[in-house]
């Protein structure tokens, strides 16, 4: 047992942390005044991933290797920490290539794509050329339970054709985003078990009886890449744009899923540091009653709750990261709801503090804290929400239980 | 002791109610569609505005009593019951001109007025032509501690001069906002005792040096009527528009906020049975792995808590304003310091929970839920943030134990 | 609505707090300390009785009239208060013969008894002669879902034969107990719906066949009355011992324990009003780095929460009072359940506070802290877990919505 | 980065497992007897401590080396998931000579001891002949500051005097306890800085003026070995009792209180692991309503939320015994006052609601709930309450931000 980050990692960490203080955080005040204003900032973003790429600092999320996908791979407990520092500026991951959902969309690709599949959508997505969408949240599906989702796919012929409408599909108002990974009902496995009925097909943005509807807000908070609700009306793609097989979309997602959920969780430690950082500096600088706030029990209770609950969840993530690359996604599978379970509450809580210090300044758009806030409590549902995942923790200790009683 | 409303509070409760059914629900979602396009929805509210005060529902508010004042006065026992039932439609108080802050500072003006300033200002206000501000916070000052505050208002031959920056300025983006009750340091009265530095001078909105800046987003949601952050410079009015005495401004706020903190708690108590009522809809409609939410043991017991906890809350503020009309405002503001903590934390608890229950719906502008958290989640600053408010409490009781043992 | 005890009340928590002043908690020191040397108290309080019965000052808690029960009686609401004085000794409650389970023992005679039983038993207990017990809960049975309750009654020519084996039967340790009224399966009306197959019947101590296991500590504490285990191994009592008709067990329990939890919540209220004080009290004499505990915020902030969470909790403890004298305990049952989960949590969040600012001496039995901790644990199961009170609510709530959606 | 226990850990591991399994698990009843009836259960440690001792598995708490030292020596990380195991029997580390507070005093004595104290304390510890005390905290000065500890030692000529009252002190009822290291303001020194004021001398328990005034329960429970009252009364030893340098108490406890905490914080891990098994179990066998407890949702909250924070708990106390390794006592402090503040909170709320699945039961001493709860709760002071804790916390956390504008 080893608590140090390994030399390989400390390179990394100051690599992407100078990367971050010298090109990003610049470029920060620039990226936000382009989305007030309601465009996507592309002229900030993109010279930057050139020069990540150029630097080495790219597709770093994906473990294993073919040699032709370009980018430096690193294990989940080796990228991890970097997804804490690209995780304190909201738009960070996208400079290294390494944003969802193209992160997990790659993975997938990268495991299942047929050959025409990875030449027209990973290469692009590896190369930072486009963007991919998951379209699996429907507004009338308790995302609990997932083997309810309504969306039709059907077979005619060489088609597809699919009917159905989705939300919170994060990424579809990028400028760049060129592709759906669509879940639904395949109707020929509707007698299947659960989870072996639906579907995963490919469906560019182009295609006839996409629309758009709305980029709907979180919390009153407009993301410019998009939480989008899309709408698909008899929309028809070559049967080759199948993903995997018919019927193996759970066993697909799962596959996608797991790192995903580490990164999320990584970011959310990063945003709690940055929380925490502004909350202390301040308490510093704020005066009532001829004190420092810093100097009042009741803050120092809060800066210390804070300090010690978000080390515990690194912790906690690094080593659902390390057991992912030991024992693989699937064993690693209760480790991972615990992880989302408790980085959800560990934000809002975080932030809830901070914004406190702040005072009314913390609810404004002066600081990042109402977002950071908002964010944590979308996370409490993004990627399921809190109480399926606590579901899949009992589970999993109560048969521990049962099976030790056994023996 | 007696747990029930009088008959006349509830006739005045059926009458409200009726009108909120048949008037104000009705208008809800033409109210929002102008709102939403950036307008304020004057052509929705001025209709309403007639018709309830045609009714009697006007000015409910305000007690005591000048003849030439428009209204159906109560007190603030008999009031806290309507304000409930207005507070579930955030808008709904100003139909009955009942609004924040005008409340507050017709109060005021009802008790500190000169006969010019009941004739410029109160007249208007109780009758509804125009709307009012009171431009206290500022940004660089922690409300903990409001005797830092920094504006300086100087009095210079028959003129008072104002300088200063004040934010969360709440109405200064209503079409009808006329009238700034700006409080500032007297800088004749620099010398004086630190809750007798400042005067209140009633500032047209016209006023050369009056700048609007921007209107805050709260926790990313836009008010139409604003919270604005305000710039005065060099702004002259006569000194006929000192409101009471120099120096005397802590003492006209005490007088105006007592009441007005009792509105924000009932119109919370609204919210939070509108969120109830929501959160039990939804969990009996959507179902997860077979079961109705409504079934499932962790959310009974959220509608549960909900239920205790609003209820425990309406008795707290009832009795506080019970005590009020009984004991006067400042025998009850120990009393009202209690509940203004009480009633924010009780909305965001509430309303998390019943977005829990809605999934990410709950995070949507589809539903008033998001918007109600963050109205709640303000409600720990507005009138001063919490922990200014547990001091008061604390010291309370602290006083009431030392006098105790000495006697 | 008004929040003022009448001016009967007011003399009779005088009358109350004066004779505990000048009476009981003079007696405090010796009545633990007989207590600690294991035996009962009687030598202390029975001539305490005999004062408090001729002042007038007996058997308040009993709402209705016999002319032949001796004692004042009031309303609930009226004798809440009296209870929360009470509440601050735990033995106190005996003196006034207004002690759990008498009361509620008493309420369910004066209602169900037989002349017979009157003359044997409620006279008895309404003049302080003998004590009594309910033996309901058993080891193997949640009592969470009582109608799983497995001891058996079954009737054998003129008597009835108990087997069964029941624990934390509070009161059996006493001197005076005498009765116990045993709940059990009546084996002849097993094929009856759940709740219509258990009777009571009376059972005195001294019956062959009744073993005192064990005097039960709860959390570590001994109570000199006790909390027992009582084994019932062919018992056998005449058949004139039942009390009420047979099956009728659930309905003469609700009977009885709507008032006695009004009861436990109001001593409950006075228990933490006396930890609050404690507390506060501690906090001004006790320093750390040269400040008073009291002058640190997180310590001011505990005394603040403290005093609005009792302020709250008192009331619905009120409001559940008043509920039930006008519209009757079947009524006033789901408010009963709300008070029930309510004052636990209460009591053992304000003791937790309480114990942290006495530091270590709060765990110690040199004052009432630890003690009073554990009551308030033990009351989170006293009549019933918290979730099956929670699980009552929300069921509740649901139907009113479901009710409010028809019409 | 590695989260896997090294072999000879796992090996280790597996070795006092099976000591516990084997040798320890089948003698508690006997020693609970024991216990119960006022004894201490030597009759049950005694041949068991030999065992452990010819098995090797002795004294593996002592990081360093002196050859002479009986014993296998392990790192802090090493010894840390041992202490798990041995933490689930409370009197299990007795077994293997690792029971607080002799393991400190015996870190104490083996940095600081002359050869003669070595010869007379520090061997018979080791070889477990004789067990000792730490006479430290005082009923009148709070814990958080203990530079306010009044107890006094006086030089007179070749001796040291000592006068003051302590309490808590652990083990003192043990029939082996042999000395007390007693912390006292040294007379000489008073005029020294605030933490260089204090000596420590080596009492032995039959020095004439030492009197154990008694065994303070702790919250209801009795220690066997007890949390002691003793006075100290113009108590003489030669001025050779001396431990280290006058005035240097604060210097030598730092030095053994961090591993001891380490120790502490892994036998609560151990326990809640305990009480979460339990709580499994229970949950599986006990029905309500037809269904088991174990299907209730809210359960399955407790439950995953206990296994994540038990978790959480683990690494966090797991990397502060390797920065200890790594970086030493006091570069770790930080560390060690997060994982003391976080131990006594975890445990508290595992064993709550453990408690609550077990229903009434889990109050009784037929469980170990109630005890571990106990425990868990008075974590909450040993070794410093809570706040000061908190207070170091944030003072670093403070000072890392203050350092970091700096540069």
């Amino acid at each position: 047992m080893d608590f140090e980050y390994t030399p390989k990692v400390q390179e990394l960490q100051a690599r992407v942390q100078r990367f971050m203080t010298d090109h990003v955080i610049p470029a920060d005040a620039e990226w936000q005044r382009i989305a007030e204003a309601g465009g996507y900032p592309l002229a900030v973003v993109e010279p930057l991933k050139e020069r990540a790429k150029a630097e080495g600092l790219w597709n770093m999320f994906l473990p294993g290797l073919h040699d032709d996908e370009p980018g430096t791979r690193l294990t989940n407990l080796e990228y991890a920490p970097l997804a804490e520092i690209m995780g304190r500026i909201p738009w960070a991951s996208e400079v290294f290539n390494c944003n969802a959902p193209d992160t997990g969309n790659m993975e997938a690709l990268h495991i299942f794509a047929t050959p025409e599949q990875r030449r027209d959508w990973l290469m692009p997505l590896m190369n930072g050329k486009i963007r991919s969408c998951v379209a699996m949240t429907e507004p009338d599906t308790s995302s609990s339970d997932p083997t309810n989702l309504q969306t039709r796919i059907r077979r005619e012929g060489d088609s597809y054709v699919i009917n159905g409408r989705k939300w919170f599909i994060t990424g579809a108002a990028h400028p760049n985003a060129s592709v759906f990974l669509v879940m639904g009902l395949a109707e020929e496995r509707m007698d299947n078990a659960a989870h072996d009925r639906h579907s995963i097909v490919l469906v560019p943005f182009n295609t006839p009886g996409v629309t758009i509807v709305r980029n709907i807000p979180i919390m009153g908070h407009h993301s410019p890449d998009g939480h989008c609700e899309i709408l698909f009306r008899d929309v028809r793609v070559p049967a080759t744009n199948l993903l995997g097989q018919e019927g193996a979309a759970f066993a697909l997602m799962q596959a996608r899923l797991g790192p995903g959920r580490i990164h999320h969780c990584m970011r959310t430690i990063g945003q709690c540091e940055l929380a925490l950082e502004l909350m202390c500096d301040r308490a510093m600088e704020r005066m009532t009653f001829g004190k420092h706030l810093s100097d009042y029990a009741n803050i120092q209770d809060w800066i210390a709750e804070s300090r010690i609950e978000i080390d515990q969840a690194r912790l906690l993530v690094l080593r659902a990261a390390w057991a992912m690359d030991k024992y693989g996604n699937k064993a690693a599978r209760t480790d991972v709801s615990a992880i989302k379970v408790m980085a959800g509450r560990l934000q809002t809580r975080v932030l809830d503090r901070a914004i406190q210090v702040f005072g009314a300044g913390g609810l404004t758009p002066d600081f990042p804290l109402a977002y950071l806030w908002t964010w944590g409590r979308a996370l409490r549902f993004i990627d399921g929400p809190d109480e399926v995942h606590l579901r899949t923790v009992a589970r999993t200790e109560l048969k521990k239980r049962k099976d030790a009683k056994r023996t």
